[in-house]
């Protein structure tokens, strides 16, 4: 683990991401020593600080450390935080406060593996996510409203709990993007409100439109996955999941599905 | 400072406060060596935890802690934060995790001595609370929504910001729960949705309901605002501060919002 660059695994009770959750964060998939979309995913992180006026740390240095610390890891996950860094109490900001980063390494769950293949099974959350514009997007370090939903369920049948916002709109899962398919049209939810707006998820968007596929990015509703041909979420360690089931309704991975799976894999390579 | 009651001012990055704001804490004065009002702080600290599936460290250490962190400080603020403690990536709560507890004690601001005599000026942020049920009334570590508004404002002329909720009620200050008197009734915002559930708060509306003044709990409006009397905030460390401006509003420091800071005064000798 880095703490600003050192070997450390300790932070100041001071530092404000402790405090008040004052920060955002990266999660990579690693393969081969390579950390996977790291250019995008800095550039998400640069404009999150900018969105929050944190000091951004710099892409050099943080490519520095991300490659320092993927050194020897064949396939894991890389997490990047950055927080406003140690101040004195209270909301309000001093000058001369610099920015934290930590950057840790993690193994990659094994039992995911066949997800991709299989499809994974979903249910909806009864925690909603609150309407914030003004944080809608970020991958920030407030996350009690993901925490408590995924709560809500045990059982290891259950890969991913969907969220609604606080007036009834289907926006993600407790940690991934989610896209639907409905006569050829690619549909995900918006997410100017509130929401994490993915890597994967805007690569997604990207390959469908590049390859003519038609594309809605508006409000869902709970109707919507009920008309839905085909479901997936997508994150950056799992990739795409095609969900096969969410509570009462039950989903074929579909054609689209795969052919989106393949042009992400061809993105990649 | 104290980490789960040693001397120390580090915690683990992997503590899921510093990673997901997983945690909660509470503010208090610190006078002659005494928190003023822990047990209330503590129950609230307690039910809090419940809410959120935390381990609730126990009233006696915490007391304990407390009291040897507040020696030979004669004027001070104890800040106490309980976390769910250190976990592996991921939202998941493992079975096994420990919560985690940080005591604090810093100096109290010096220029706001007058305030609660003088009243103070305040401001609309343009910054709105989410509304989430499940964490209204929690003191939690997700405060990125209280220092987007903090950022908003930097003369020291203006002492608070006040937030209204993304539906457009007014909901609290940053910092601060808000008051309004009109025609001899107590009003404060219904705070079943989003704002924190503050322990003067609590404390106004017993002492208003035993000295029989009209309470009533509900959404306010900034119309509500506007045709207020008396207007005023409070918090564990400020008590009560009259607000005398609100944007283009003026108040005076009415007879009722004296009396009520009287009754506290009584409540906490």
């Amino acid at each position: 683990m880095l703490v600003n660059g050192n070997e450390s695994e300790l932070i100041p009770v001071s530092d404000r991401g402790f405090q008040y959750g004052d920060g955002l964060f990266e999660t990579l998939a690693v393969e081969n020593e390579a950390p996977i979309f790291l250019s995008r995913h800095l550039e998400r992180l640069r404009r999150g600080c900018e969105r929050l006026a944190i000091e951004y740390p710099g892409s050099d240095i943080l490519t520095e450390e991300a490659v320092r610390i993927c050194k020897t890891s064949r396939s894991a996950i890389l997490k990047i935080i950055v927080t406003r860094g140690s101040g004195s109490r209270g909301f309000r900001i001093s000058r001369d406060v610099t920015a934290t980063r930590v950057l840790s390494i993690h193994p990659r769950p094994a039992f995911q593996i066949d997800f991709p293949i299989t499809g994974i099974h979903t249910i909806l959350c009864k925690n909603r996510l609150g309407i914030n514009s003004s944080l809608a997007g970020l991958k920030h370090l407030n996350r009690l409203e993901q925490i408590l939903a995924r709560i809500e369920w045990d059982s290891p049948r259950i890969q991913e709990g969907l969220m609604l916002d606080s007036d009834g709109n289907v926006i993600e899962g407790t940690m991934s993007n989610l896209f639907l398919i409905r006569r050829g049209v690619l549909m995900s939810p918006d997410l100017s409100r509130c929401g994490v707006a993915g890597i994967i998820r805007a690569l997604v968007l990207e390959v469908a439109q590049g390859n003519k596929l038609p594309i809605q990015v508006k409000s869902i509703t709970i109707d919507d996955l009920e008309r839905a041909d085909e479901v997936f979420v997508t994150n950056s360690v799992i990739g795409v999941w095609p969900v096969i089931g969410f509570d009462r309704f039950h989903y074929e991975i579909g054609p689209l599905t795969r052919r989106i799976m393949q042009w992400l894999d061809e993105r990649q390579e």
